[in-house]
């Protein structure tokens, strides 16, 4: 089979997806296997970020495959002076496959162009996050049993916010509703507003976060509002306790709604919604697991036929 | 059988340690297993240790686990303005057991309280290193045959030095007489002696370190006396040269006495004591690889029956 | 069959050497083999090197070992206050095999004398770094079918550069031509210069660097001229752009001439050069897999013939 890269999430077509999601449910099955076995995964961090790297590093493992590489480029020696090409060449000589967070946005892309092997994003800038969306959707199909006609509501950080972006993307083929629920200085950029538009999505918008907004929710989507997004503190100080998600307002929430967010979390949701049952931010994180391990074998040529005829599974 | 955190040598019975030795003795045998196979085993360095890091990974490896983890959480961004019990749950959702060593006393027991997989500690601010206990009890254990009636003296920082801490307690059972020998300024807390006083410990205290004074030992447990411990420098350049053990204090020691450390040592043991048949530091250390392999099968539920029974010993 | 240590290209013989590349071409065919299963290597990088720790990891793990070790001695806690003895007795205790880059000229052979593993050089100070030696030797015998009388040309800075001096000494057992192409303040020094002299080995020095100067050239071994190398800023200035490797000065090479690099470079082979046939740096990094391949087994005690009847190959 032919191996691909995983650079973006918005090219991804819906039979792709839903092919991935499949390999997903695969290894949440069985996510102990030797199918890897023989692979050298390297995992390059060019700006530290170590959950996604233990999270990579755990779907790797659980595989088969070795890990190589490093978790903060500023502190090692490997791109002293030395261009992107070079580096991701020379790693190309030891690894299968590579895991790679950069700085720059569209570094992935650049990465792709010239690497012989594939290249799997973990993060560019400001710009893509594509493995985090699969396991946001991923987390939405498994708790909705569906992705179809979904009313999504968006909260906190709608401007800067990569992984909203890419759920919107994503989700393009598969009819949501969505409502962006945030401050205006970080309202959702009027590009991804056009961009519902072209693609016949139907969206609101709130500055208002409380019970009676959030009502019709299937999946409520959280993120953080930095201080630091700010250019007025004045307005960072009036709508700072707005967008906190409390237990309370989560009386009237429809039985079947899951809380997302892709973490760490600060204090954008209280500690008292950690034990209501809409509470999945936690179990979200461990579907990134399936979700890596699918794409690690996307990225290799590992079919999902491969995948349900595997007989190297491990203690069963 | 039940899987078990551990988190403090002060509630294991005698029947626990005696155990756990029994099972660090058939690691000592065949060292190399793939018993856990299919495992990832997360090591969170919330504070560098190196030293305790190697060993544990090596353990998790000699036994065919992965290991996931970081060195240093203030280089990393695990922990940035997240709670501890997130970090956790997070890393919970990857590994089938965490070692954590953490700068805060009692963060290992918080975490066994809210994790749902266990908790090994590698060391809790000043409280407790337990997994060095166990190596500790395991040297004097294959050294001296028995466990029982021994004359043990600890030497050198006593007020802040959590391994000799540990060693007073886990030795409870076994009928011990301690010797403390430390400067003033640095002897054991009374909390200590108190407790060997309601356990029925016998114990001596001394100021002076010589040829005489140990004459009497089984063993010669060292440990560092720093200079920042000191509130008077007077007194530290008075003392810094007294409990340093030299070669020709040895010349009337006991036929079976070892000399522990627990390791780094600085300049506490003269470098001409490594060649006397009682300098025991080293070999100690790699007995700190045989207690945890059976620290790892403990915790995950591994039974001394079943190590004894394992066939997935290698290259033999 | 016998350990080895790994310490220095000097003593290594003529039937060393070609037994040595015998077995990275055995596993050139076969990378990827279990023939190290419950082996522990330990990379110890006192001073940090990430390209040269990703190619021995790459190497240890796609033979089935498993890797610890630390990345950069300086940030970790294993050498605060600990003399060098104590630290490779203490990694001794745990590891099959230990790989360490140090910054003090010696530390690797002072390692070798105090440890019971065999210790592989991976770089002391500015004295040897011998396994980048080994695969400049393999893609040297790869792409022009011997190692005898070739004409190696060493352009750059050939006062500082350990690559080359341990190249001259390598090569001394098969009749090669050196040219030295350097400025003078980088000149190839006098130690070694009499070393050609002792062993029979014509050389020739040039201060240019053009089209004429390596038309005759085999091996064309690019190094790089680095600002602080300079006592006189002026000499920099003036030659700083001589010893760059530009596209329009290969017209006239020899059909079987390649150009290596030790990497990393920065400018001193034009980006124009790589898409030319005679560029072999990339492929020449992956060359140090094969090599380091070999050397593990070669440290370890196993044999050419073991390697050859090794029924261990992985995906095949």
């Amino acid at each position: 089979m032919e191996k691909h890269d995983f650079v973006t999430i918005a090219d991804l077509s819906k039979e792709k997806i839903e092919y991935l999601l499949g390999m997903a449910q695969e290894f949440e099955k069985h996510p102990n296997r030797e199918i890897l076995n023989g692979k050298v995964v390297a995992t390059l961090f060019f700006e530290p970020s170590t959950r996604t790297q233990l999270s990579f590093q755990t779907a790797a493992n659980r595989l088969g495959a070795r890990v190589i590489g490093f978790a903060d480029a500023k502190t090692s020696s490997t791109t002293k002076g030395e261009t992107l090409k070079d580096t991701i060449l020379m790693v190309s000589n030891y690894a299968d496959v590579i895991v790679m967070r950069h700085f720059i946005e569209g570094a992935a892309q650049y990465a792709s162009e010239v690497a012989p092997v594939p290249i799997i994003n973990a993060g560019d800038g400001a710009h893509m996050h594509p493995s985090q969306c699969m396991l946001d959707l991923y987390s939405i199909y498994k708790t909705q049993g569906t992705l179809e006609n979904l009313n999504i509501y968006l909260v906190g950080d709608l401007k800067y916010g990569r992984t909203v972006h890419s759920l919107i993307m994503a989700m393009r083929h598969f009819h949501p509703t969505f409502h962006f629920i945030a401050p205006k200085e970080l309202a959702m950029p009027d590009e991804y507003k056009l961009y519902c538009d072209k693609h016949g999505i139907e969206y609101h918008e709130h500055t208002a976060f409380d019970e009676e907004v959030i009502a019709n929710a299937d999946i409520l989507y959280m993120t953080r509002v930095q201080k630091e997004r700010f250019s007025d503190l004045m307005e960072y100080e009036r709508v700072k306790n707005v967008y906190i998600l409390r237990n309370n307002m989560l009386a009237n929430a429809k039985p079947n709604m899951k809380i997302l967010h892709p973490l760490p979390r600060v204090n954008e949701i209280a500690y008292d919604v950690d034990d209501n049952p809409h509470a999945y931010y936690i179990q979200q994180a461990k579907n990134g697991l399936f979700a890596r391990e699918a794409l690690f074998c996307y990225c290799l040529g590992i079919s999902l036929d491969d995948v349900k005829n595997d007989t190297t599974i491990i203690g069963e």
